[in-house]
């Protein structure tokens, strides 16, 4: 192809910025993607930084030096982040979603990919500082947060399961009580999956006795990896005494009241 | 905020149109947004389409008319998109990932975003003329790549669950047989999830016999939704009979050979 127009260039640019995010890209890299000088990139690349800033969709970092480089780092701004927590909550409030038992039907909202993504940009600014090497959870209902979580910091996802026969080779398996149901259970991991001195960031939708995360704790610790975070959507206002700490969640569920079809919860503040 | 010039205004409209895919934004949303007249934008979104066309990184659709905008679907060159499935195709062979029973190791790499979100677009540009309004799979190792494909598709995924103690309300229920187990097992989806004359295109990882599939379209067909497409990663050699026919598999698994050590995998023609 023919050499590209500024302005070309700078579309492409931001396209393979944001695709790949908190990758870091030599200058080098897109001098000779785009047949361009160094001191042209450098323009390109501050075009596109100034393009995102100004509206609030996302930063463009340059590391200077030889192991230097370029990367997007997604985000929003703190009140578009704070409007659309906002937001997600009147939805969780509808009073169709109550389910026997008092718990909440959010699938449709945790599989809605626009929703889901936004979610995961999210919980990773809140937690980058973390610099997690991977994000757990385990099956099913959190995996798409989870996911999109690992998406927006770039790194993979670990499934922890609960059934014997998963055919993901030989398994690091622990046994942990549900906090709920008193009833004990299996929870088991693929052993090639992490590995000692993994930094890890437990996410759920759900928190509410804590022993499925005391579960998950329980098994990056038992390959000597780390748990640097926990981060759940919902964490339930019963009962208030959870079988892990110093976490944090997004919501709390204070109430359901079947009978009278009223949801309350509410958005926590960042601390 | 002062107006932006025209380069951080193109910048912006990328990053927007890319991060809602399929979308269809109409003029004046961007007009009002970017404080310009119409043919102002006509030329950025023209810079846009001109920009990620040049270096294969997806299509901008303009629709005239009154119900007419402007939509970003994603996609990559055929020799991009081929090239990344032969190289997949190589990742898959190595032979550290043979498991006992002739299966594979994937999980790293579909739970590796960077992998998921490509197969996600590979997936949705081979099916985009069936134009679903949802993409189902069943739980668990599928989920990563189906929410990756309704990522690309921009709609909603449904989780097919094997337990019972499922938290989703009510479900519908059926039951099958594991064409490699023999085993009736079944698989219950939340009642709400699908609609009636919903257009499901249903994503797995693997497919063997073809029993599991065959119960997610009777999980389909249950509610009165329509199965669109049936789309796999990996479909075995052996069993040669499927129970499910009129499926897309991007890579055949022709041999395992556990004591030699190899994996004969190859990539599927596009049909």
């Amino acid at each position: 192809m023919g050499r590209a127009k500024r302005m070309e260039r700078v579309v492409a640019l931001t396209k393979l910025l944001v695709d790949h995010p908190q990758q870091l890209f030599s200058f080098s890299y897109f001098c000779k993607k785009f047949e361009v000088a160094k001191s042209t990139l450098s323009e390109d690349v501050l075009a596109v930084k100034s393009g995102l800033e100004l509206f609030g969709l996302g930063r463009v970092e340059t590391l200077a030096g030889a192991a230097g480089g370029v990367r997007f780092i997604p985000g929003h701004s703190a009140k578009d982040d704070e409007d659309f927590l906002r937001d997600l909550a009147l939805k969780l409030s509808s009073a169709d979603r109550i389910l026997p038992g008092g718990m909440l039907y959010t699938t449709d909202l945790l599989c809605n990919p626009e929703v889901a993504v936004r979610l995961g940009e999210v919980f990773m600014s809140r937690f980058k500082h973390l610099e997690p090497d991977c994000v757990m959870t385990v099956e099913t209902r959190g995996i798409p947060l989870a996911l999109f979580v690992a998406r927006a910091f770039n790194v993979p996802l670990v499934i922890a399961r609960h059934d014997n026969y998963i055919t993901e080779g030989s398994t690091v398996n622990i046994n942990y009580v549900s906090s709920s149901t008193k009833v004990i259970r299996t929870m088991a991991m693929p052993k090639r999956a992490l590995h000692p001195g993994n930094k890890v960031l437990i996410v759920d939708d759900v928190m509410k006795g804590g022993g499925t995360a005391r579960g998950m704790v329980d098994l990056v610790e038992e390959v000597g990896a780390v748990v640097v975070g926990k981060a759940f959507l919902v964490e339930t206002a019963v009962p208030e005494h959870k079988m892990v700490d110093d976490y944090t969640a997004f919501f709390r569920l204070k109430d359901v009241d079947e009978e009278a079809r009223k949801i309350l919860i509410e958005v926590i503040e960042n601390k």
